[in-house]
Order: structure tokens, then sequence, then C-alpha cells
């Protein structure tokens, strides 16, 4: 392992890697869920973390300028201090960096208002595994000097460049945030909800949803006194100007009733709305507490195709005789089913998870979706990309991959293999 | 020329083009402003007009998916039919094409507040040089599956691979728009307006300023009762919720009094309203009709420094002893000085204005701007590139090129080359 302490650093050992041919597997915090940065065959893990400034924070541009290790956490907490809001949201924050959610393109829970991690990447300052040191993109949103590498950098995942800088884009923190809860019998009655919010006219901050036995993991985990008898919980919220966040929360709150839900309640305080908020954030570590090993996937599909989607899920744990549970973001049509097993030694139930998986990305494809909505590619996903992107599109990505690093010594055996 | 039906018929030309080694020219409207489809080289105009149809809008998805050759504005009538935004909003919309939007990463007076074109590029069919067709992205927001390829061919001018269609992001429309107008002593008390809408935690949907003899084209042109004795004309606007977007449009007001304004109005009327607007629509139209040969650039900088740049360009027209008028997006940065030649036979004049244009790039990027923040590379900045993004990002430009493009047939001369 080495920590470089500089930008110079880091070009003198890929420079070096690029020179002997020994791989470089870039890193920050290692929370990615795609087995995105193990060193598959051996080499220099290159950490990050060591890199961990805030080199300029500027309010009147909206933007600020940071060094890859630092947490996403940290560079939230700063903006807000400033009144403003760094917008991604990975569930990973408090010990993500800034360059591992650049380079995963993060998603999270305000996706579907807010946008991904790669609407809010201004530029970058990125050493190519060859030791040549880049400046791409700047402190502008409007920029078309040249082809987007600030993009194609975003969620290559250590594969093309090491990110050593980055200029991000921050906005105005909202006035204010409302957050409401329904209970709902299915999760298609929760899907029919989500429809008629957007349908309405509605783009809101939030609209998160879990199934029973995930609303029942995180209630045992955190003893929020959520309902445990219904079929689905559905999170709501948005933010903005007083007035209009009530309304909005209004509406989203009447489209519930109508879409049949048991029970509907909005927090009447920050700290309630927030407690709802931490509680989906948990509902992974809660699950996990149900057996020794969780598999997470995020299959992603069109919004409307989510009831069809779970209903596929249940069928195919069933098939299989796996425990899968599914939460997500429904706003972005982003489920992560999440198969429990006792234990990891249990090969013959492992290789059950992961033929259920293997149907599970398949069926996401069938619905015009995606085998990774926001986790990424890494060694867990690759086998089945092929499946989505076709064989000239994978012949593609492999001459990318060349063109930035013609030693293929930046993260072997990830994307662009 | 040749004017394809289907995207068979795209691919069997660029395929015999690659074979022959003949140049092919994407073109759209070709109402680019960077001689982005010029035939350098001569070679076959593949004008993708023939393909222009709506193949989908979808309320519930919030997307659309269109053939290359539909016009923005038709795309946008489309869509508010069904109230839907389509943001991207270059000043040339209802020529321009959507595929021409998204070759050229369109920009467009909502920058600021709803973003570029590459913000609403969902997924992409694409034929590649050599004849293959890829599919990128999707219908979904959250994607990381491979490389952004979507996001790489946006802004690409052609350069990559033919689009031949698009899926793109629709968003809820507003329901009501804003509009006011600000007088000033001069630009540099408008830009202290801008800032302080800025810092006040605004995020307007319209931030326009006109210099004098920007309003007086204009004003000479469409006869709406605009002051011409002012400095600086300062078009605010928002839309949104009703209470929240008048509540926007005060504190602007406000803003742009403490600035020092002469005369600050907000449109009462929706068609008031749409006048203001339409009149920064025709400011290119109006200052073409003062002289025979119109150079329009559109170096940008960071925000706060609007005003030294503008001061800056003041200075070098005086010394190249040529007429610069600027207007621009005062949201984003991004200026577009516009020299009004009376003859393109006065070659000595045209050369006085290269020269006073080549300083204006160079002070943008001085002040940590950009050669093009939306008009693009084309032929026209080529020359001017390396400048910005230095030899090393140049060459890795040229291997991501022949990554797509191995013969070189796809519009030569320009963004690779």
């Amino acid at each position: 392992m080495v920590f470089p302490g500089s930008t110079e650093e880091v070009a003198a050992v890929l420079q070096l890697a690029t020179q002997r041919g020994v791989p470089v597997i870039p890193r920050g915090a290692g929370s990615n869920l795609c087995a995105g940065t193990v060193a598959l065959q051996g080499g220099i893990v290159l950490a990050l973390t060591r890199l961990d400034r805030i080199l300029e924070l500027s309010p009147s541009e909206l933007l600020a300028r940071v060094q890859p290790g630092v947490t996403s956490a940290a560079l939230a907490s700063a903006a807000a201090a400033e009144d403003l809001l760094w917008a991604p949201d990975p569930g990973s924050r408090t010990v993500a960096t800034v360059g591992g959610t650049i380079a995963t393109c993060a998603g999270g829970l305000r996706g579907l208002k807010y946008g991904v991690t790669r609407n809010y990447v201004l530029g970058l300052e990125a050493v190519l595994p060859t030791g040549e040191v880049i400046r791409t993109g700047g402190r502008l949103n409007k920029d078309v000097a040249g082809y987007d590498l600030t993009r194609l950098l975003t969620g290559s995942e250590g594969t093309l460049a090491v990110i050593t800088e980055a200029t991000v884009a921050l906005r105005p923190a909202p006035e204010t945030t409302g957050t409401g809860v329904a209970y709902f019998p299915t999760l298609a009655d929760a899907g029919r909800a989500v429809a008629a919010i957007i349908a309405g006219g509605l783009l809101p901050a939030t609209l998160e949803f879990l199934d029973r036995t995930c609303v029942n993991a995180v209630e045992d985990f955190a003893h929020l006194g959520l309902r445990t008898d219904a079929g689905a919980l559905l999170l709501f919220g948005d933010d903005g100007e007083p007035d209009a966040t009530q309304a909005a929360l209004a509406r989203m709150s009447d489209a519930c009733v109508v879409a049949g839900a048991l029970e509907v309640t909005t927090a009447a305080q920050v700290t309630e709305a927030e407690a709802l908020l931490a509680a989906r954030r948990c509902t992974l570590p809660a699950l996990s507490r149900l057996g020794a090993l969780t598999i997470l996937e995020d299959a992603t599909v069109p919004r409307p195709r989510i009831a069809e989607m779970v209903e596929r899920i249940g069928g195919i744990a069933d098939r299989y005789s796996v425990p899968i549970a599914t939460f997500g973001h429904a706003g972005d049509g982003n489920l992560h089913p999440t198969c429990v097993l006792q234990s990891p030694d249990d090969t013959e139930a492992v290789q059950r998870a992961e033929l259920a998986f293997k149907d599970i990305f398949a069926a996401a494809l069938e619905l015009d979706g995606t085998i990774t909505g926001e986790h990424g590619v890494g060694a867990a996903k690759l086998p089945y990309l092929a499946q989505q992107l076709g064989q000239a599109q994978m012949s593609l990505l492999r001459r990318l991959k060349a063109a930035f690093d013609p030693a293929g010594i930046l993260n072997p055996g990830k994307l662009g293999s």
C-alpha cells in the first residue's frame, strides 16, 4: 500500500508502475459495493486518504475545490456552514471519499430531484497511468472545450486515471425540508402512489421505499416506532421554500391516501424528519444483522416498472429458496434487493443466491433497466456487463481503456478489461 | 449530401466511407456557431433532418425518445402539451435539431438553474464510423454500467459517432414564470446585483445581461420600449410554485436596487415576460443588422469575474479599433462578445477582429475561464484549444478519437484532430 501526499507522488508511482508493468489500484475509503478496489492481481494499492484537504469553498461561485480523500460528509458539513448543499448523498457518505464518490458516480437518496454525482463535477485534475497530469473542465457549468473527459472519468472506477483534485458544484441549501411516511398493504400500492406523485408534476427530494422485511429489520435496529404490519413503507419528502414545501408534502400525502395507504403522517419537526431519513439510511446495517453474509444489489428499472420488478424478485427468491428483502429509491426505480444468508461457509446457499441475482440482472434488463444503478461494475458485475452493452460496445470500452492506459496497469480485471 | 432515412442507412454510409477513406460530416440544422459542420476536406455531408420523429413521450417516466432531426422547439412543444419541460434552450432552438443540440452540448438561457444539455441525455443510439451500432445509457437517471459514453458523445461535435436516436429527460413544467428587468449605470453594477442574488441563496431561471449597444440594437429591431440610455440591462426571472416565484422575484428586485439600479420593473403578465425573453433572444439578429459580418464568441469566466472580463473586452476592442458589443448569460459567466463589421471584404478590419478575439480567449483563460462555454470548438476554435487543455490532454483526445474512428473519416479537421 502506498499513501501519496501529493499529485507529484501519485505521478511518480504511476510512471514507475507503467514502466514495470505493476498493477495499481486507486482507493478512497473502499466503501464501494462492487469489489471495485479489490487488488485481484496484487500490485500497489494507492490509498488517497492522506490527500484530505478542502482547498477552497466559494459561495459566490457555488463550488468547492477538494483533494480526493475528503469524505463526502466533511464536504457536506463545510458546505452547510456556508448555507450550501453538496448534493451527492450516497448511503456511505460518512466514510466515502469525494474521490471515490466521483470515481463511482455515486447516487443516493436525492437522485430524482438533484441528479447524481456526474451532475456536480465541474473539473478534475487527474494523473494518467503514464504519469502525465491533465486538468479537465474547470470552474464553470458551461464549458465545451474538448471531449467531456470530466464525465468520462466520473464513474470510470479507477481504471482510466487517478483523480488528484476535484472542483465540484454546490447549490444554495434549501430553506426547509419536509418528510412524511406512508404505510401500504403492498409494494404495488406504494408504486401507484409514486406514479401519481410524479404524474401530479412534483419532483420530490425524497421517495424511498422499504418492504416489510426491511421495515422490521430497521425497527428492531433503531426502535423508531415504525409500524411493522404493513407490506411496504414509503418515505416521501421535499425541500425548498417553506410554503411550497408544505404544499408539496400535502399533495404527496393526498396521493398516498388515494393509492390506498393504511396510514400517512408528515413529520412536524426537523428532528423527526431527520430520524426518518436516518432510519432509511440504516436499512443495510439493519439487514446485515440478520445473518453473517449480506449480498446487496442495485438492479434498476424504469419507475413505472418497479412493482413488476419487485414481483419478479419475489418469484426468483422463491425459485432459489433464498431470502431477499428489497428497499430502494423509488423515484429512480433504483432497487436494492438484498439477500442475507446465515453463513458464508454454506457454499450451496451462496451458489443459490448467486443464481438468483443472475436472474435478477436478466429481469432488470428485460424491463429496460440496468444491472447497476449506482453501485458500479467493479469485479462483481463485470461478468454481466456484456449482456447489457453488447460486444461492439465492450470492444469500444477496451479501446478507450487502452487510449488512457496502454500498459493496462490501472485497476486490472475491472471496467475496460 | 446524403439524407439517410434509417439507422441502417447511416451504418451503410459510414461503413463504406471507412472502407474508402471518405470524410463524413454529420449535420443537423447546421446552426452551430463554430464552423462545426463545414466540410473542410470535402466528402459526404450526412444530413439527419429526415430522421425527425418523436418516437415516444412518457410523462410517467419523464422522458422522450426522439430521432436526431427533431427540432428542439418541436420537442419542447410536444413536452409542453403534456405539462413537461425540455430544458435545453439554445438561442437557435426553433431550427436547431435535438441531435445537434446533443452533439454540441448546447447551453442557453436556463443554464444556471437547469444545467446544460448533458444533464438531460439519458441514452443514445449511435453508429460508430466503422458501421457498428451501439446503445449507451438507457431510460434511467441512475445507470453506471460501463464508461459514460452517453456524456462522451454529448458535445463530441460529430467526430466520434453519429447519433441516430436519443432518450432525453424531461421535467415537470413549472407552474408559473416571472420575469423582471433592471437598468444599471454600468455592467459592473449589474454584475454586483448578480453576485448579491446568488449570495442570497437564489438560483434563478433567468439572469441575462445586455450592454448598451445590444439594448439599442434590440430596441431598434423589436420596438419594445426598452430604455436606451443605461449602461446595462439585466433580465432576471424565476419559475416554479407561484408564491415562491413571486418571493424570488421580489428578492431579486431588491438586490438590483441595492446594487444601484436606475430602474427595476417586474412583468405583471406572462405575455409581457415572454416579450422580454423574446427580446433577449433576438439580440444576435438585432446586432447582425448593424453590419454585413457578425463575429459572435462565447468566452466564459467564473461569475464573479464578469465585470473584470467585460472591462478587458472593452480594452481589447479599443486596442484593435473594432466595435465589440457584449451580452450573455450572467448566471453562467457566459459572455457573448460580438463584433459587427461593415464588410467581409475589409480584410484588414477582419484581421484586427481576429486578433482581438485571440486576446479575448487569452483573457478568458487568465481569469480561469474557457474559450467556449456553449458554442463549441469546431474548426473555429481548434487553433486555440491546446492553449486551454495542454499538450498531454490534446494527445489523449487524439487517442480517444482513434479508438472510435480508426480511419479518421468523421468530421476531420475538428475536435480530436
